[in-house]
Parts: structure tokens; C-alpha cells; sequence
């Protein structure tokens, strides 16, 4: 008798659980990391390598497949991650995210593993370690840290879109090598500079499948916790289809593949229409992975992710990255803003006020909402003190439970009636949208199509001056 | 008049300095540095390189398609130069040269042109340098220094007989970057560590002529004074034509081209049964350029340049060496040893043990001569304090003035007659001859054919326990 009790219990207990994992399996939840990622709302990628000291005009298809002449260039005199760091947080950033190395192959730390790396300077007498005091400074100032990390291209060691240069058995002999430093690199960069918020692979990491090195299972020993972006098994955010630093509407953080370059059928899914499956997403996809919006900052009339003499013009006008706001941070994605420091060592003047000024700007146009709240439901009424003026909403779903609105229609209380300002698909993170200036007393968010009940974290209207 | 007279004085001296001119071209003379490299006799090439700590078995062919996993194996205990050219200067030697660089490509000396250095090891915390401290051991033990620089081969690099791996753009890239690294490593070896008494290039240095780098242009800016071995331009020396340590007599210090790599057809006249145009050399050669006789210490039942385990058994025994050096030093060439340190830092017991052996060896045999004499002309008599049992003679050219003599026959005087002992043509540097016990009252040296007349600095008669 007390068996069957027992079993009975169990097969109970069993049903709860089964219940339990259909229910979560239904609507793809974010990760901690990537619930973090996704608040962060706005990362840098501090982007340096050697040729940025060179003082020429930077060629990329010309640096991919040619060495560094000489790698004593790197010499930053003024040189101090607490200037990049701190202008970062000013300007509102909470990610940022270092090039520990990128396609010259050298790598910006102290490493065991390659030689090509900061021992082998005069600089600091070859003790520097430019990872090590980035990390320190994004400590120091609550910064999340990143790292970016290239091994699809090394034009020191002779390898071109993760191979090494030729066919023979020696070049078979040195992909193997090259893959066994990179492994020992990647466990250096895991295991030697505390934890990470995310992990950047240079135009993603082949895996052993590929004939690549493995380091996914390093990275997974070490820092549990932490985004990998990306290979073939997986990646926890994905590329938002260009380095526009936007994304059209809607992008869905959800996406039908477990990594973005999974499969040969994905792949020609991903690439069609211009990447619009990465731009868009996929509201029934099983994976949780949000779109990130990239650009540098040097992208106005140039596309400049490193330093280079004379560019000053290039940064983009204040105007143009609060259009880039909207339509990433707006549009449920992450903005990821490429920085580069000059070979003196410190983000130069006109892109530090830049940034700063940016930061500002928004900081003025979304610290004043007029109204906020926030619930759970269909229909999420905003009630204004009084009938105001309003251009702006913000609308964030709590993401923790997932994306669960799929339509929706935002109305206006005018003194004559309800009116509709938009009607959408995604919220997701956070949605903003702007229309024209309209007297109401009340906003109405009616989803009209969810999975699950809505969850609506964040609620607000603002009248901004435009 | 006063002008005709000084046009008459100028003439006079042009022909006096044509004449002085014509009788130097119609025999080649060695160099100071050749002369000094004569004298020298004995000379170690100590053999250095990352797989010599890797505790396993070289297999060069593997080794050179293969780049060393980890090159903080490199991490010697109980290093000590001091201990190497101690060894050495005890043993007799006068020159010693340094791998600072082979095939790996692994550079043992600190360097801003490759990071593949001692600054990239983790031990001396990357500010040891084998160069400097084999260099400073040299001057405090009065060895004269040489250095070997592998440029033909390097794993690390990919390069392979010289050539960057690969036929793209991206390889001829590699190979520019690679030549210029090269130059610049040559630079800082010969212009950061003081003179240099000869500089070896493994297996030869590729010119611009070949697509390899100049490296002979920077060899003579920083060297003037120093031994140059050797390219497709110049060899002051060269290979004797094996690795046994030996040369056949006769074998001539003049050689038929200015290098032993030059041209087409000077190459397949050298390659022809097997290298004797490298043993024999030519008298009738324009170009002063010895032999030299190299072979591993560890070279019995073996052929080991580097350090391998449990390889003592391949030392060569006492015997044999002292037959290489009858058969080297006695031929008119310099004998060259292989001596390779342990992982710890250290010339082997074994191996140190036997090097000095063979140096007391050596100077039992040599450093009691029973009579010596020296001379000009077609014949040297040598007479003997009495009637005596002999059996080896040493006898030595003044090679200042070049190789004279051509033809000639030693005779003893015996209590019948002048007999015949040897007939023989070269002399040279040196000549040692050992010949079955005779009881003479004197030796006669009779020169039957040379060019210019014969100067003979050395006449020596022993009688030696064998």
C-alpha cells in the first residue's frame, strides 16, 4: 500500500513538472545574460589594433593578407582605458566591449599561447596588457565587460577565413597548431581575467566540425554565465543584418535556429532578402536570441571601426545616432556603437563629446515621462494628470516571461475619442515610438494578439521637443 | 717639367701597385678573419632549439613541417653559459657558435623584429637572452664568438626551403613580411652584440636574387671583419662535403667560384661524386675559401646536432674523435664539433667529459714536438738531437702567403739513407701525417713543385704512444 502512494506521487509530481517544461518550452525565455544584455540596451565596441597606429588609411581586405609590418607601432603614450571607460558611462553605456585581437592576429593581452601579443612590445616594457586594464577600468565604473576575439582572420600566422594559407601537410600541420593556440588563447582571455558579460567571435568561431579549434567548451568551463556570440552550435544574440546600428520594425528577439549560421538551409534562409529573417526575427522561433543593432561611430560618410588619421568628420552627427536610438533600443534591439581609440591611447575629443552629447540627448528625452505605469492583461490604460501634449512612447514587456505580445493597437483619449497612433506586432524589451504631437488624456495599450498573458513592465508617455 | 715629373712618379707607382696587384690575384690569400679561422682549428657549434626540451625523439623532416606546440618548454634550470665556453676553452677549443636561431624558427635572443623570442618564454620573466650570455661567456673565457641564424626553414613562420607556404597574394605578402623580418632580426644580431668572429646561415641564405631577404648587404655594413657562410655572393668558407667531422687529402683551402651555391653548373660540378669538389677544393682556385669538417659530438651509431633523450651512447668515443681531428685539423680544415645542451642549461656530463678528454688528447699528441724548425724554399731539413724512433710529422704552411706548395715529398734519413715517408701535395694550414715507427737522424721536406716560393712556419717530428 504505501508503494503505490509512493508511485502515485512521483507520477504526480512527474505530470507537474512535464507541465511545467511544456509550458516553458512553448515561449523561449532569455537567459539571465541575456535578460542583463538586453536591459544594458547600450554597448561599445572599443575597437584597437596595431594598424590603427600606423597613421595610413586602413585597407581591409589589404590588412587581411598582409602582416603588420612592425608591431612597435603600438606605442599609446596618453594611454588610459580610465578615459574610454569613464566617458562610456557618462554617455549612458553599460557594456563595453574590448578587441583583444581582430584580423592582424595580434593579440592585446599577456599571453602564454602566442607570442604575438604585448610581451613582444617595447611598450611597458612588454608587461602591458590592455585587456587586463580595460577590465579594471569597466570595474572600476560598472561597466559590463566584453571581449572581442578574431580567429577567422590572422594575417600574422597566415590565416585567411579561418584557414591556414595552403594544402599541403605543413599547412595542415599549422592549422592544428593555430588551433591550439587559439583554444589556449581563449582559455587565457576565460580563465585569467575574471568574468565576462559577453564574448565577441570575430565573424563567428568554426568549431572542430569545421576544422576549427573548440571554443565553445572552453568558454563553457569558464564563464558559465556569460553571452557567446556566436558559431555554428551557438549564439546567444544574433546580428541585426547590417552595421547600420538599426533595425527595421519589428525584431523579434526570438529566431527559428539555434545559432545563425546552423545548417546549410539556414544559411540560405539567414542570407535571403538582404539577412531579413536576422533583422526581423521570428515571432514562433524556438530560440531566444535578440537582434544587436552595430555601427561604429565613425560611420558618417565612412565605416570606420578603427582609428584613422583625419576622420574627425566621420563621427556621426548627434542628430543621426538618436535616429539610430530609436530604431535599435527602440526597436527591442541593442546598440552597439563601435569606438576606437587613437594610437595616443585615449577615445579622441570630438568622439568622447559626441558620445557624451548623445548620451545627454537621450538622457533628456526619456527621463521625463508624463506618465508610466505598468500590468498584466490585454488592455493597459495610462492615465495622464491632465490633457497634455504627448509625441513619445515607451513600452517594455518583461521579457523574463518571454515575448508574448504579438499585436497590438496603441489609442490616444482625445477630447473627442479614442484614437488609434499606432498599431504593432513586437514590444518585446522595450518599444518606442514617436508620433505627431496629439492633446490626450489617456493612452490605451489593447494587445489584441498574445502568447500567454502580457506582461507590460514599463508603460510611459513623454512630449518631447523634438 | 715639374708636371712631367710628377706624371713620372705616378706611373712608376700605378706600376709597382699593378704589379704588387698581379702577384696577389695569381694565388689567392686568405682574409685576417680566414687566417684567424685557420689558426682557430677547433671550433663548436652549439646546437640550441625549442624540440630539444620537448623530451622526445627529432625527426627533422617532421619537426620541419610543425610548429612547436608550446615554446614555454624552453625553461632551463640550470643554465649556464659559463659552463658551456668553459667546457670548451678546456677542451681546446678556439671558436664557438650559437644556433641562436634553426628550424623551428625560434629566436634565442631578445628581439623587436619577431615575437617569436625569449621575450615571448615565460622564463628569466621574458628578458632572457642565450645570445648576450653565450656572447659575454665567449669574451670571459677568450673563445672568439660565432652565431648560426636559421633562415632557410621555419615552422613557426610556414616556411619551408626558404618559401613562404602558398602561391597567393596572401603568401607573397607573407614571404615581403617574412624577408624583411629576417633583415631585421640579422640587424639587431649584428649590431647589438658587439663584433662577431663569423656568422653561419643554415643551409645558406636566400638573396633578393631568390626572393629571400638581403641579408648579406647588412651583414657587411655592421661585420666588415667577420666570416661570412654563406650565400649564392660570398662563402669565406666551405662545407667540407659531408658530416663526419673529415676531409680526404688532399684538400686544397681555394675553391673554383666565390660561393659554393653559384650558378647553375657550379652547383652540379659541386654535387658531383658526392661533394668532391667541396673535400678536395682546387688548387688552381681563384677563391680562398677552406673546408670545414663538422660533425655532431653525438655522432656515433647516431647523428644528433640536438639534445635528445637518453642519447649518450651516440657520444663519440675518444678514439674517434682524435681520428676526426687527424683527419680534419690534419687535412687543412677546421674541424667543427656539434655540442648541444640539455633541457636544464647544461653541456651533458657525458658530453663535457669526453670534449675534455679530447682536448688532453690532443695536446699529448702535439705539445711535445722533438724537433721543429721552419724555413723558405724547396727544401727544409729538420735534424734530430740524435738518432731516434718518430712517427708523426706536423708541418704548416705561412698560409698568409697563400698555399704554395703543390708537390712534395718527406723523407727521414736513416742510418742506410734518406728514405721516403710521404709524397704528398698539399700542405696548407696544416699537415699532419702519422707513419709507422723509423728510427731517424733527420727529416727532409722536399717541395718538386710551387707556386712562388714555399714558406714553411711550422716543421714538427714526434714520437707519440698511439
Amino acid at each position: 500500500m504505501k508503494n503505490t502512494k509512493g508511485k502515485f506521487i512521483i507520477i504526480a509530481w512527474l505530470l507537474i513538472l512535464t507541465s511545467n517544461s511544456f509550458s516553458q518550452q512553448s515561449i523561449p525565455i532569455p537567459t539571465p545574460a541575456q535578460l542583463q544584455w538586453q536591459n544594458a540596451e547600450l554597448a561599445a565596441l572599443v575597437c584597437w589594433d596595431l594598424h590603427a597606429h600606423d597613421g595610413e588609411f586602413y585597407v581591409q581586405s589589404q590588412a587581411r593578407i598582409t602582416p603588420v609590418e612592425d608591431y612597435n607601432i603600438f606605442n599609446p603614450q596618453k594611454y588610459d582605458t580610465d578615459q574610454w571607460i569613464k566617458t562610456l558611462k557618462e554617455a549612458g553605456f553599460k557594456i563595453a566591449i574590448l578587441t583583444v585581437s581582430h584580423e592582424t592576429g595580434f593579440f592585446h593581452h599577456q599571453s602564454d599561447a602566442t607570442p604575438y601579443c604585448m610581451k613582444a612590445l617595447k611598450w611597458q616594457d612588454g608587461k602591458g596588457d590592455v585587456l587586463r586594464d580595460f577590465k579594471a577600468s569597466c570595474e572600476k565604473y560598472g561597466i559590463l565587460p566584453g571581449v572581442y576575439i578574431g580567429t577567422r582572420w590572422n594575417a600574422f600566422y597566415g590565416v585567411y577565413d579561418f584557414k591556414v594559407n595552403g594544402n599541403n601537410q605543413f599547412a595542415k600541420n599549422r592549422q592544428l597548431h593555430y588551433n591550439s593556440m587559439i583554444e589556449k588563447v581563449v582559455e587565457e582571455i576565460f580563465s585569467n581575467y575574471g568574468d565576462w558579460a559577453m564574448v565577441w567571435f570575430d565573424g563567428g568561431a568554426h568549431g572542430p566540425e569545421q576544422g576549427g579549434p573548440d571554443v565553445l567548451s572552453v568558454f563553457e568551463k569558464y564563464q558559465p554565465n556569460c553571452l557567446f556570440y556566436h558559431n555554428l552550435q551557438r549564439a546567444d544574440m544574433r546580428w541585426g543584418g547590417s552595421e547600420t546600428g538599426t533595425v527595421p520594425y519589428p525584431s523579434w528577439g526570438t529566431f527559428p535556429y539555434p545559432s545563425t549560421g546552423a545548417g546549410e538551409s539556414a544559411k540560405e534562409e539567414i542570407h535571403a532578402n538582404n539577412f531579413a529573417l536576422l533583422k526581423h526575427g521570428d515571432p514562433n522561433g524556438s530560440y531566444y536570441m535578440p537582434a544587436m543593432s552595430d555601427a561604429p561611430l565613425r560611420g558618417h560618410g565612412g565605416h570606420d571601426w578603427f582609428w584613422e588619421p583625419e576622420r574627425e568628420h566621420t563621427i556621426y552627427p548627434l542628430e543621426n545616432l538618436v535616429e539610430m536610438y530609436y530604431n535599435s533600443v527602440g526597436h527591442n534591439t541593442t546598440l552597439i556603437l563601435g569606438v576606437t581609440p587613437n594610437p595616443e591611447g585615449l577615445f579622441p575629443e570630438a568622439d568622447a563629446s559626441r558620445l557624451i552629447e548623445f548620451g545627454n540627448e537621450i538622457e533628456r528625452r526619456f527621463s521625463n515621462p508624463i506618465a508610466s505605469t505598468s500590468g498584466r492583461g490585454d488592455i493597459i490604460n495610462l492615465e495622464l494628470p491632465e490633457m497634455q501634449t504627448v509625441n513619445q512612447v515607451v513600452i517594455m514587456e518583461d521579457i523574463a516571461h518571454g515575448e508574448r505580445v504579438r499585436e497590438f493597437i496603441l489609442e490616444g483619449k482625445t477630447s473627442d475619442d479614442w484614437q488609434e497612433i499606432f498599431k504593432g506586432s513586437c514590444i518585446g524589451h522595450k518599444f518606442i515610438h514617436r508620433f505627431n504631437s496629439t492633446e490626450i488624456t489617456e493612452l490605451r495599450l489593447k494587445i489584441s494578439e498574445s502568447t500567454g498573458t502580457p506582461q507590460i513592465k514599463g508603460f510611459n508617455v513623454y512630449n518631447i521637443e523634438k
